[in-house]
């Protein structure tokens, strides 16, 4: 296992096992909610968003395990919009991450509120002071509102909207920038920028880290997109060649596909360059910014 | 007008100036989502959930603007539980407030973002430190966490998951117990303890509180019940007899109807005594109470 691997492996051991203790039934009444959370929440995805934040905040600090509750916030929020993406109404897809999508198994009700639950559980995390002792309610403040914006109507939700809508009504370069931007790069955005806002850093680390990004952000999707025409469903563990069937706005339908390989490659070297000032402590962040373009799925 | 309808409606104007104020699209790709967000915030309800915090939090403070960011936050989440409750994989409701539902008018993809987006944003107004001048963030964090566990899935989620299921498992005292707790009360719970914490009273205050808007929350959802049974879809705004019709879990459908008017009854007038110790200052909160059960829709 390479050493990126191996870092993406504790990332994702530390968050699963934190999560696996909080997600728990309230009630005999509501033991299918929790199993329908369960089930997305632990379905084996990269847990990239964690990593990110793990590497964002290690720059400025080594007490790792500090970021923990806010990894797990930002994977379960980035996991209700996976299902609520999913639904019969939205995307319709039958396979996600290899296994059945949350409403095939459990049905369209109680995904739509699995992934409601998910959404509330972020802020939960994110707010929850008896889990994260060595935090000031200030940053805990900063904290939730940077990610109900990241999330919400002028983020990821726009973007999700502007998906939704482009199917029917085709797509240019504008509105598949708009996307990338809010859809994906959003919630990315705020994955690396909390490493400063956790370590109590100011104005100018956040901003720098913000722009990292939402570079990071806009080539994720654009590998992604390239992705879902170039490779194959078994490897994808979702249904390759679904963005063209749904007529998906893409940056390899609008741009071409040598342009789109071009500019994500151009985006996260333009990151690296953004955090060289961090020198060696930046180096696990370069790391995943350069296996986000390289990857196989 | 009567001088608690003239509170209700002094309180629905400042939450209502306030949001229309802030619920602004940020693009012209979103739009669409911030009309059907409007359309539903807008859409002329009682305010219930503003007026028990701002009677709460003037048992304590003449300051009665301060708590205005947090009634439009309790408003925009109870706003986005009725989008999604309607939906057709959910209880299928084509009218709401006398107007076609969300989906009805939008969509179903729109809708169920739509309520995505005003859970999301609930989270933005309590956490906006830019919007709450006089407020500590002690009290922010206490806020947050007070409503992502009321909202979640221990809370109204876990309440309205198991009302769907309800309807085909058929319900006993004990299930409709639960789904009025969690699918109703959670949220009144909130909405009157949160003048207390917004007041950064202690956990005495705190417990009060939530001990009469549990109570509170039970009488209200009974109430509801009541009057699907027997009153008229005009005077309703949503289409009366429907619990029946979708196999509802309600307090009339176990306990009978007399025993429920019993009950709700009984349950205001013990609220009423726990908030006995506050005197006058209290008098906001037990005409609303009294409300609660005399109302006709």
């Amino acid at each position: 296992m390479s050493d990126l691997q191996d870092y993406f492996s504790r990332c994702a051991a530390v968050t699963e096992k934190w999560l696996d203790e909080r997600l728990k039934s309230g009630s005999s009444f509501s033991d299918g909610l929790t199993q329908a959370m369960r089930y997305s929440v632990f379905a084996g995805g990269k847990r990239l968003r964690p990593a990110l934040m793990f590497a964002s905040f290690e720059i400025f600090s080594d007490d790792f395990l500090a970021a923990v509750p806010y990894a797990a916030s930002i994977e379960v929020l980035h996991t209700y919009s996976l299902i609520h993406d999913d639904l019969p109404a939205m995307d319709d897809d039958d396979l996600r991450r290899g296994r059945p999508t949350n409403h095939k198994v459990f049905g369209e009700a109680e995904a739509i509120l699995a992934g409601d639950a998910l959404l509330t559980k972020a802020f939960e995390f994110a707010s929850d002071r008896d889990n994260t002792p060595g935090v000031t309610d200030a940053v805990r403040v900063k904290a939730v509102h940077a990610l109900a914006l990241a999330a919400g109507d002028r983020g990821m939700v726009a973007g999700q909207f502007a998906d939704i809508k482009a199917e029917s009504s085709g797509a240019d370069c504008e509105t598949v920038d708009f996307i990338h931007l809010n859809k994906t790069a959003a919630l990315i955005r705020y994955s690396v920028s909390m490493g400063a806002i956790l370590a109590g850093r100011g104005y100018e680390d956040e901003r720098r880290l913000d722009a990292f990004g939402k570079n990071l952000g806009v080539a994720f999707q654009i590998t992604d997109d390239i992705l879902d025409l170039t490779s194959d469903t078994a490897t994808l563990g979702k249904n390759a060649g679904s963005d063209l069937e749904n007529g998906k706005a893409t940056y390899p339908a609008v741009y071409g596909m040598e342009k789109s390989a071009e500019k994500a490659a151009e985006l996260v070297k333009e990151a690296v360059e953004l955090i060289r000032p961090y020198g060696g402590k930046g180096g696990r962040l370069a790391e995943i910014a350069y296996f986000i373009t390289e990857r196989k799925s």
